[in-house]
């Protein structure tokens, strides 16, 4: 505590509050737990909440390699482990979605609901060859460009600030590094060739889909994959919102976390 | 680290980034450091930032005793000297506030530079003697009040978020505590109590206050009194903002820190 080592990758992980069912916040592809900042009082009230900096990201290790999902999924396994959870209700967004997914798959028992916010799979096969040549010259460029697609265009005129806090995570180095986006990038189970197509039919935990009709970077066809294919799924689709309800809807999204919580308790 | 331990009572604290001026985070009073989550990677991408949970708060022991300013900057001493940096701007709001103009006086060499986000000094003077009997017997109930004071109208209803955010922090006893509040409110050098009327003409370091119109618990006039006794300072005063600027207004307090650093680097 709070880091686990697995195979001598550390992962932080921080606590706080404690009532049940326990809540998991798994964060996008190159921020960190801080993306949950509008979530973790609100619900650590009644809920014991962990947040998590993915390996590569944040406090945790960045290794050079070892960013397939299964591998991001089983340092969930081993938090819930070592701090004792028995079983939680996920929130993953993006990245952090993919991360359920995968451990409602691995270790189906320690889950009892998802909240997947603007996720997908397989979502490397959309990318344009001119993007992905692109990210091969200057990533960070890239990044911004998609950045400009994944919070909406009302969100940008009013909350400025949310492009800011991403645009800043991926440019500070000691939170995230070029290394980590190629190796995640080019991994065969990474964020991008990750491909759980036909297997969504085995999640069977209760799954709330949020999404965004502003989001370019999971679409909303993307989303409403995951909820065609999870049987126990049920999707929300929310206008003049992009990839990051969380920050550009807060109360909105806590209060879909709230019922969902009732619903799966 | 991320802890240090004075006398016993262990402080938490998290570095991210690189770059000089160092900046030091100082939260208000029953929050945590993730109040400070849209400042974060804004400066961490040109900055080494350090962000506290003071003692009585977040991650950090919760003592019975031992919350006068002096011993909260004396946390922040220790962490500066813990963290290998001999130098900061510290950016404070409230009791943060508070903790950044003690710094200054205790240990004016490890100050490059103040910005005081909605603080005072001598506060607990103005509060009536209603609120204060109030406080002995429902001291959420009237931190709940408070709050609708401390936001601003514009913020309420643009930005519910806030006032869940600071309803959650002090409801969350693992972040905050019924004995830290009366700890801290009755200490003679605490939140209340602690009066630096006389010395704030000893804090020659340049100083930026910014404050909110709108801000009923530490008020434009106690802001003003600050300004008018610093030698070195300069005030801000933010129409439809109350006590929270970086919440209320981010981009505009971003600005503002960007100009701070520029001007004292």
């Amino acid at each position: 505590m709070p880091f686990i080592n697995r195979n001598g990758v550390k992962v932080y992980y921080e606590s706080h509050g404690a009532g049940d069912p326990a809540i998991v916040f798994l964060h996008p592809w190159s921020t960190n737990r801080y993306i949950w900042a509008g979530q973790l009082p609100v619900f650590a009230q009644n809920h014991r909440c962990i947040l998590v900096d993915h390996r590569g990201h944040g406090l945790s290790d960045k290794p050079e390699s070892g960013y397939a999902l299964g591998e991001m999924a089983a340092d969930v396994v081993a938090i819930l482990d070592d701090a004792g959870i028995d079983k939680a209700v996920l929130v993953g967004n993006s990245i952090g979605g993919m991360t359920a997914m995968q451990v409602s798959l691995d270790a189906p028992e320690r889950v009892i609901g998802n909240l997947i916010l603007s996720s997908g799979t397989n979502i490397g096969a959309d990318t344009p060859p001119e993007v992905a040549e692109a990210m091969q010259k200057d990533w960070q460029g890239v990044f911004s460009a998609l950045l400009d697609g994944a919070v909406s265009p009302k969100s940008k005129v009013e909350r400025p600030e949310i492009a800011a806090f991403m645009e800043g995570c991926f440019r500070t180095p000691s939170n995230f590094t070029e290394g980590v986006f190629f190796a995640s990038a080019a991994d065969p189970d990474g964020v991008f060739n990750w491909n759980i197509s036909d297997r969504l039919k085995d999640i069977t935990q209760p799954t709330l889909i949020i999404a965004g009709e502003d989001d370019n970077a999971t679409t909303p066809a993307h989303n409403q994959f995951l909820a065609d294919h999870i049987p126990n799924a049920e999707i929300k689709m929310y206008k003049d919102v992009g990839h990051f309800c969380q920050l550009e809807k807060p109360s909105d999204f806590n209060a879909d976390l709230k019922a969902f919580l009732r619903k799966v308790a």
